[in-house]
């Protein structure tokens, strides 16, 4: 499994994932799940990844190499919205998971989804969430936050912290502390974690940052979490029995 | 959906539902899903229910019958360990579910799960998950809480605050947080919320609450939560370059 999540706020985009690949309990291997994908100066495209491992590399590949042919029907770097991007990147998916010729159609799993984090020229930066099937959303006021994988454990904090105006920094702890919540229920969600900073009208992906599980700062931001959540709960009312 | 939790502490048991049912967005009611099964006065038996509405109701019927029938099999006033009691609702809950003959299996979802929280003479008070399948697990020292429904939106608080040592009223608290973040998360969770405390060798529920979502004590517990769960966010340690 996977955890993914991409918060988007007034002055820019926030993007992060685990690391934790998996087929099965005697196979975990680690894996980055945030592609920076190389385009032009006036463009910048993050892909988070969860689901089929291969069908996210043969995506990844597929974009660089109609970015290299010049005779590609289209590429990441002729399109002028992001928008296109998400339903050309949304095409590629559904054309790598059909599979090869004569695959074992029954037994084959290859699903995968896609959050797409960027902006182009002076378009707003934005957020898609590309589904397996190739359709997408975005982002939205209401709705500034797109997660993929596993993403249950990871959304109340969300639900309740989250919104347009907060800055970036404060988009990255609740990021972070929504990872926390997936890796705390779930195994298979695992450092390292990476973090992602875009901020509006930059086309760059800075800072981008990794935390090992024991790194210093990743430490004592779980400490902290955790210790003031306990606190937090510690400070509830009573009920008037006590 | 429906979300049901319990947890066992040192001292005692504490059941906590939600009372939404729905069967589709146009069709949503309000049945308890937390039922106190009437039984002898050295025994005390509660039964929380996820799950198809028809299969759960005809279970606890048909625990009322094998009660109320002096040549039943088995009866929940006849067991002598918890553990037959839940074997038996599992036994129930399958024969159920196998709906009336000649009825269309295709299309037939009679799933339901259940918690049984309860107590019976000198034996230790314990919780046990039964499944669909009839099999069922207990609660643990190391795993003192269990869940059906919509569980993990409300399990992450769960994972970190419940240990066997707290109090009962610290783990009422617990399953109410944890209740507010499911029923924030996913609408097919609402109110009336019930909240039940059960006390070690005192063979009755009580007290057992009731929650509407207007109630004076759940609206400050839930404005505490909120207020302290921010908090506690402002508090993290900020990036370096902050």
């Amino acid at each position: 499994m996977t955890y993914c999540v991409a918060i988007r706020t007034e002055t820019g985009l926030i993007v992060a994932s685990d690391s934790r690949t998996s087929a099965g309990v005697d196979d975990v291997s680690v894996y980055s799940k945030m592609h920076v994908l190389p385009a032009g100066p006036d463009r910048c495209f993050v892909l988070l990844s969860a689901g089929n491992l291969a069908t996210t590399q043969a995506v990844t590949s597929r974009i660089q190499r109609d970015r290299d042919d010049p005779d590609a029907e289209t590429s990441i770097d002729r399109l002028s919205h992001l928008e296109d991007v998400a339903e050309y990147i949304g095409a590629v998916s559904t054309r790598v998971q059909r599979g090869p010729e004569g695959a074992n159609q029954a037994d084959f799993r290859p699903k995968a989804s896609f959050i797409l984090a960027g902006q182009i020229g002076e378009e707003d930066h934005n957020l898609f969430l590309i589904y397996p099937e190739g359709n997408y959303i975005r982002a939205s006021e209401e709705k500034p936050f797109l997660q993929v994988g596993e993403t249950k454990y990871g959304k109340p904090i969300l639900d309740r912290i989250v919104e347009p105006e907060m800055s970036l920094e404060m988009a990255a702890r609740c990021a972070l502390v929504s990872l926390d919540a997936s890796m705390r229920s779930n195994l298979s969600v695992g450092p390292p974690l990476e973090l992602g900073f875009y901020h509006r009208n930059s086309f760059h992906l800075e800072p981008r940052l990794r935390y090992e599980d024991d790194d210093a700062f990743w430490r004592r931001m779980q400490d902290a979490w955790s210790r003031n959540l306990r606190q937090a709960f510690m400070d509830l009312p009573r009920f008037e029995w006590e």
